[in-house]
């Protein structure tokens, strides 16, 4: 059922705060079946709050519009609704008890623009908020369900997931089916080309979001089968899988840093890393989880060549002759810091982050060093997209290689 | 001037990702002076953008667009805008040329589908895309300006600050006058109950935004008045930092790191780290910086009592007898990092993350050293906002104790 959400307030347009009322609309009506099939943000008039019900009256069977529902002057989003619904303000009685007894009893004065929140468009239902003072409302017109929801998050939240969630579950009892698959080392439109090889099942939809150094490919099954009967998309999963095995890292939400965590915890082993082009960061993502003091036993930044030689044990003549940014160098860094804090594995980086170039080496040339138990191997890097999105770049393929690692003598990848 | 803003994508409908890009682009359009009527978030079909591209055209003179402008075959919003506008795609040569000269350079082998970026509308400037390999499209038509930027929001971020914002300044030359100003160690509501006491000129508006770890306050002279002529809202600012300059730490969107790092360049001074519960973020965001190596000579992340014993020599004894989460551990390791790297100040943080308590001590405690060249001192925090947040937090504060330390030294605030 394709639906619209319409969210009310300058602040949106004026670019102060984030539309979260939108987001958690789209993805539990998603989640529930429905088609969002526009999002949009308004002002406060009367007038733009009614164009824009109007215009998704014909695009969509159900809208849900948040904000505009409170007492003060730039509150209009009832005004909106009787206006474009050609519906009659009227005082709700019940409403109306309700807020007087509410008030009453948390001894407030009741002033008297709150009124306007008991006034309901003719025929309409009130939907009782438990946390503000603000009640919803929803019309059916034309076949078409309209809610409006209070726009203060919690409330709306609230009253979504308790009073809307169990009627719009009764409406529409077929769900899409939804996989994320997150990828690393391979270009958006390399990937998309060779899965676009693949004979995938027809019923699935593949699109890909690109960002942050990984791409990550969505699948959705559209049926008319109940849930429980779809299967193309788990087909589909595994088939990709299967043949993008060296890129691929994680389903849905779940980051790289915490796939890394979960696998070392599981393995009971422990790592180290040595930064000089990530500068930080690498020890900051891999302590960013939750009981990492189980895995993660310390980590240095080496800035200096000197630091590096007497924290790491990278001897003189490998800088002089191969300089700080070269294999050599993360071979030794990846080794001394192991040994320094006594870890399974030890990470390093060394690089030019940039924007300025150094010992004659281009912006964007990066070693990566992984001691293993038994070996040492090392990575290069070729990028170039600013220097904060070089460390990101860096640190995302450190932690991949040594999660390749992992899974290699795991076995485990699905 | 009336502006629409149109975002693509289909993860923005499925509820997957906040929608920063409009977000962004609200926020830099109302303050260059841009009235922002409407945010549109669409799908990835032809027709959906094309129907929001006609849309917004009734409403608006400048219509920005962000996302559909990769290589894959759900980037539509070229082909949207030709068909909208009735403008034929045409190959752009200097586009295929600079695109296979990239491909080239970085040793790729470049998708077929990529060309499919080297096509513009006719009469359509390219903007050049100096990260990614999507270039932005700029089209005037019924004199309504029309720009489409990539949605990857690093890239079009840049782009509208390095590309889009000169000729939008050139437009419209009647500015808001805005400024920003950034607090730390105090809460926003303290902050607002004292500001409204002061007596600041009429002209100007007030308004604040919470959140990570700082008060953003945003004042704003609304007039008719070209730029030059506003004055009332540096009084403003001027009035605010001498009642508040115990907090106060930067304009706009300079942020702390970049502002210690400012001072500590003029100050010729250097820094080493030494971080426990912020894991390695202090460090990460002290080369966030260009040009960080001329003050920051290295980091460690003692996990372990162990490596803080043998990496920052804090004795045995102060571990057993106050605990490593304790003010006199904070001391130790600050003196022990500036010993180590030789630097002219040693940051240290010790405390709880989260979510687990340690040694007893609550989450959130958090202990600061700062040693300067001639003496060291140590900070309190009691904070709980989740563990990335917690961290976050403590390396803010710590960070702004040496930034008051620089200014109390330099005597330079304003």
């Amino acid at each position: 059922m394709n639906t619209e959400i319409i969210s009310t307030g300058s602040e949106l347009l004026y670019g102060k705060v984030l539309d979260t009322n939108a987001k958690f609309l789209a993805d539990n009506l998603t989640k529930l079946g429905y088609n969002v099939t526009g999002i949009h943000i308004c002002g406060d008039t009367k007038e733009t709050i009614g164009k824009n019900i109007r215009q998704s009256m014909k695009e969509a069977q159900l809208l849900i519009i948040t904000g505009g529902l409170g007492p003060t002057d730039d509150d209009l989003t009832r005004d909106a609704l009787s206006d474009s619904l050609n519906l009659k303000l009227e005082i709700d009685n019940n409403l109306k008890e309700q807020l007087e007894k509410m008030y009453f009893s948390r001894e407030i004065h009741m002033a008297n623009n709150n009124l306007k929140q008991v006034m309901l468009p003719e025929g309409a239902e009130a939907i009782p908020n438990d946390i503000g003072t603000a009640p919803g409302i929803k019309i059916v017109k034309d076949d078409i369900m309209i809610i409006a929801l209070p726009g203060v998050p919690v409330e709306m939240k609230k009253m979504f997931s308790n009073k809307i969630m169990p009627i719009l579950k009764n409406r529409n009892p077929y769900n899409f089916n939804f996989e994320e698959l997150n990828f690393l080392g391979i270009g958006e439109s390399n990937l998309a080309e060779k899965i676009a090889k693949l004979s995938l099942p027809d019923e699935v939809m593949v699109s890909y979001q690109a960002g942050k150094g990984q791409v990550k490919l969505r699948l959705k099954e559209e049926s008319n089968q109940p849930k429980s009967r779809q299967s193309k998309l788990t087909e589909a999963v595994n088939m990709i899988i299967d043949n993008f095995e060296k890129y691929y890292f994680s389903k849905g939400e779940e980051e790289l840093n915490k796939v890394v965590a979960m696998h070392l915890q599981k393995s009971k082993k422990t790592i180290a890393v040595a930064e000089s082009c990530t500068g930080g960061l690498l020890s900051n993502r891999l302590t960013d989880i939750p009981g990492s003091s189980a895995y993660f036993t310390g980590g240095v930044t080496t800035y200096t060549n000197e630091s590096k030689q007497q924290l790491l044990q990278v001897s003189k003549d490998i800088i002089e002759k191969h300089g700080a940014v070269s294999p050599e160098t993360a071979t030794a860094m990846a080794d001394g810091v192991k040994k320094l804090f006594k870890a399974d594995f030890g990470l390093a980086t060394t690089g030019v982050a940039g924007p300025e170039t150094s010992e004659g080496k281009p912006v964007g040339l990066i070693y990566l060093g992984l001691a293993t138990p038994t070996e040492i191997k090392t990575y290069c890097l070729k990028i170039d997209y600013g220097r904060e999105m070089n460390k990101w770049v860096a640190s995302q393929y450190a932690l991949y290689y040594l999660l390749r690692h992992l899974w290699q003598r795991g076995g485990i990848l699905k």
